[in-house]
């Protein structure tokens, strides 16, 4: 039997590969293309080694890196949402969903749920781990668009409501951050990235 | 100081975009271009929290996903030496070491260390995690060319006794994967894919 469930588990590795041309709105910082979801996943996930210890809250690192690592595996059938794409994201759930469905039960029952309970987790986005993982997700695009000249803020002339509204886990997850990063926002307005 | 230490923190993390424009020899599975390092970092991670249970030593999964999400930051400044390149391998330690010197040197000394001396445990396949995650980063490629119909080993026309030298870690990982592995080189001579 353990054959089979080896053979599950290449089968959902090889299923992975797809995350590598699932495109996010936003461009590499050096503007040369948009970035995709697996390039996305890994830069978070090494942000949470490097920032952790900002965290306000005590945090088991290893489960907020796992966390980040799949937390968008969903879009290989749902897609990607662009976060200010207000009718997106009123079906994201349901996409998102229904994705989960079938891709974690392409393994095994232990295996899957172990996954699928991470995914909810960073979902629900209620425990230390979830919300210091949902502000390295919010961070990570907001360096793009600040070190690429206002990139997707620009390009959707988004304004400083929206943004700040985007980025509160931050706010909940690190005062050191949060207070860098309110001051690249303030920034970003003076140079005009963001709407006032 | 905490200050100026996490904007040595965010400098680092911007520096590390650059791992999404170094390509790799291998494609995506689908062919449609070449991996590049901070795919190939996410993918190879994932693979281990799927297959750590098939370890024959014991191993600190979280260990392993750290170790593999930085394993290539040193290619930011040495480039991707391509595994089969002779000569490029000849002068690969000596870029990488002074990459490495580079990089880390970015942060402030004890997470550098952190981090570098994670990357040298791993460059040194000695541990029961290194072990591993080298198994994982040699697996993927292996993936990728068998499923792209003989990838980079038709293109360089590599033979079976290169491939198997290069997966040797496979076989000290994991009793389990390599007896799939060595069925599917197997399949792939058949196949035309390796020269026998």
């Amino acid at each position: 039997m353990i054959k089979d469930k080896l053979k599950r588990d290449i089968d959902f590795i090889i299923e992975l590969d797809k995350m590598k041309s699932i495109l996010r709105q936003n461009s590499l910082i050096d503007g040369s293309r948009k970035e995709n979801d697996a390039e996305h996943s890994w830069h978070i996930a090494v942000m949470a080694m490097v920032l952790h210890e900002y965290s306000n809250l005590p945090i088991d690192l290893c489960k907020v890196i796992k966390m980040l690592l799949i937390h968008d595996l969903v879009e290989i059938y749902a897609g990607d949402t662009f976060c200010y794409d207000e009718e997106g994201n009123e079906t994201k759930e349901e996409r998102e969903l229904k994705a989960a469905d079938k891709l974690f039960n392409m393994l095994d029952e232990d295996k899957g749920k172990e996954l699928r309970s991470l995914w909810a987790e960073f979902e629900e986005r209620k425990t230390n781990e979830a919300i210091f993982a949902a502000a390295m997700d919010r961070l990570q695009p907001l360096f793009s668009n600040y070190y690429n000249e206002g990139g997707t803020w620009k390009k959707f002339n988004v304004n400083k409501e929206a943004v700040y509204k985007r980025i509160e886990p931050i706010k909940e997850a690190s005062d050191e951050i949060w207070k860098l990063v309110t001051n690249m926002i303030e920034d970003a307005i003076r140079k005009g990235y963001i709407a006032n």
